[in-house]
């Protein structure tokens, strides 16, 4: 078994975008079948589909959804239909930085094209599309090929929350090093972190490893700390949903622990990401701000609740890792080390 | 509110053991009433009494439960009958130490006692159940006493799981220097590991703080680092199930992160134990050995699965932080600071 099994996690067939169902993970591998506006509203809002890059991929396609129900129309109110459709598609995670990217990316291909047909117009929004989902393939396959040296025959490798192959179009962001690894015959452990409240750890990322062949083991999150004790783990690689200019990251809650954690026992942490995920406007950490998510997340377990009614909760969804426990970044263009400042910077060029 | 509207743990009312069936909380407050072995075995069996001073009292009543049968027997058939009884009950729980301890104590009590008529054999064990609760209750108090000068005004307090007026007769340990804090009308505010994959802390820590008036926030255990990182926390208190001679220190999975992390934060990490928890044969923590446990506490949220069918699991109960991480023991004689090697000792004379 290899990452060949792994399935995309999103396909343009026929005029039809089919992305995998996440939220009936791991018990159900359902496809389901986008082909109106509503249906692309809804599986991006109700995190059929989730993770950054394949949110983008998901907005870009799903536009291309929507053109469809105009392609009768004059290219004037095609151009008006999308631009409203690209509005509502926006609203369905606003804070979402890849959906509006990938949208507005699209959006700006017909610039160009007041001379075009409607149907030209169709095919040029259409190979945007394309062009987005193509690069996110290539992106992550780059950033595997680039990390997967830092992986040694008998490692164990620990990762957090889900920057994987679900989150991506293909082979992910912290997985792909894995996955490229495998593929050369190297022997791994990887331990999944849970990943509390969400639990993408033991719902994604052991559903994705283990269908793909590798030998991942789930922890609790609380467990970390011992299983690096224990000698089990050589290596760290966590993803980034957006990196500062100075190498301060932040990612899904609990990242911070596990790189405090590492860095105790000198472990190196690594963060893959691609470039797109620098955020050069912001000098440091302290310019992210960390959405607050609902009590109710904490507090049940599916129906159940599991903790006093009326308790106070914190729930952040993301932590910064500050630069310094950050052994290195890999992206697409190679591993970034420090000083992060001059070479973060220097890798946009 | 106080302490002084927090349950007592374990009732002995009119030749009756009441406990709080702690498998029911939060969502219910349930006090079951133990009338014969069965129901003894079953509570300490099914966790509906737990942790170790609590289990150690419920042992000691428990075999007075079981002698009311043989209060007609000639006092030999009595010590035959209650020594079988007192083997049944230490299989409840065999690998906890308190229990067997509790049980052999009220048992030795009966060894000088060959001339007692089978009533006055009863009254000798109840005296001994009585004495052992009692002291349980008065070390919780001392801990109080010698920890809740460690509690500053406007503090915030990290715990993980329950070392809390439940696992005990009442006050608990970790969490006794907060309540006798409160008793001194002190305002700090403290929070609680929801502590995977159990979620004593969700379930026990949060319900025993809030309903004595406590100021407690709830937080998953991933996001203590970020608790922390944020300025919230001044201390951390939390308890123990076994330290060894050199100050090591046995306890729920996830202490050990905790206490790296509040190392990381230069925040002070104190382990509140009876000086019972100190195991002097143990000469440091590799000679403690960890339990693991099944993998279904791991991979389902009650019924509904989470992780992925036949996927690997770690579950240890327990992990070990070295002494170095512990700023000092808050026991009923007083604070031990290092060496602990020499100062752990002495307190025990």
């Amino acid at each position: 078994m290899s990452f060949e099994s792994l399935p995309y996690t999103l396909r343009w067939v026929e005029d039809i975008l089919y992305v995998i169902d996440q939220t009936k993970l791991p018990e159900q591998f359902i496809e389901v079948p986008l082909r109106n506006i509503d249906d692309v509203y809804v599986a991006i809002k109700t995190l059929q589909v989730r993770g950054a890059p394949a949110i983008g991929v998901a907005g870009a396609y799903g536009l291309c959804i929507c053109a469809q129900k105009y392609l009768n129309d004059s290219p004037n109110m095609f151009m008006q239909n999308l631009g409203n459709d690209a509005k509502y598609l926006n609203s369905a995670r606003p804070t979402a930085v890849n959906l509006s990217w990938a949208i507005k990316r699209v959006m700006k291909r017909l610039y160009g094209c007041v001379q075009f047909t409607t149907e030209q117009m169709y095919g040029e929004i259409l190979d945007e599309a394309t062009k987005i989902h193509q690069e996110d393939l290539i992106t992550c396959r780059q950033i595997g090929e680039h990390g997967r040296d830092l992986i040694q025959e008998g490692f164990g490798i620990l990762t957090h929350c889900n920057a994987g192959s679900l989150a991506t179009s293909r082979l992910g962001t912290a997985t792909a090093p894995m996955y490229l690894a495998q593929e050369q015959k190297k022997r791994f452990k990887v331990y999944a972190d849970e990943t509390r409240p969400l639990c993408q750890g033991s719902k994604l990322t052991a559903w994705e490893l283990q269908r793909a062949g590798i030998d991942v083991t789930l922890i609790c999150d609380d467990m970390a700390a011992s299983v690096m004790a224990s000698g089990r783990i050589q290596l760290v690689i966590v993803g980034a949903d957006r990196v500062a200019a100075n190498g301060d990251t932040a990612n899904k809650i609990g990242t911070l622990g596990v790189a405090i954690m590492a860095k105790h026992f000198g472990i190196p942490f690594y963060v893959a990401i691609p470039t797109s995920t620098l955020d050069i406007q912001s000098a440091c950490g302290h310019d992210i701000e960390i959405e607050q998510r609902g009590k109710d997340e904490v507090c049940f377990f599916g129906e159940k609740r599991t903790a006093p009614v009326d308790i106070q909760v914190l729930n952040p969804a993301f932590d910064v890792t500050p630069s310094y426990l950050v052994t290195g970044f890999i992206t697409e263009k190679g591993i970034v080390k420090p000083p992060y400042e001059k070479n973060l910077k220097a890798i946009l060029k």
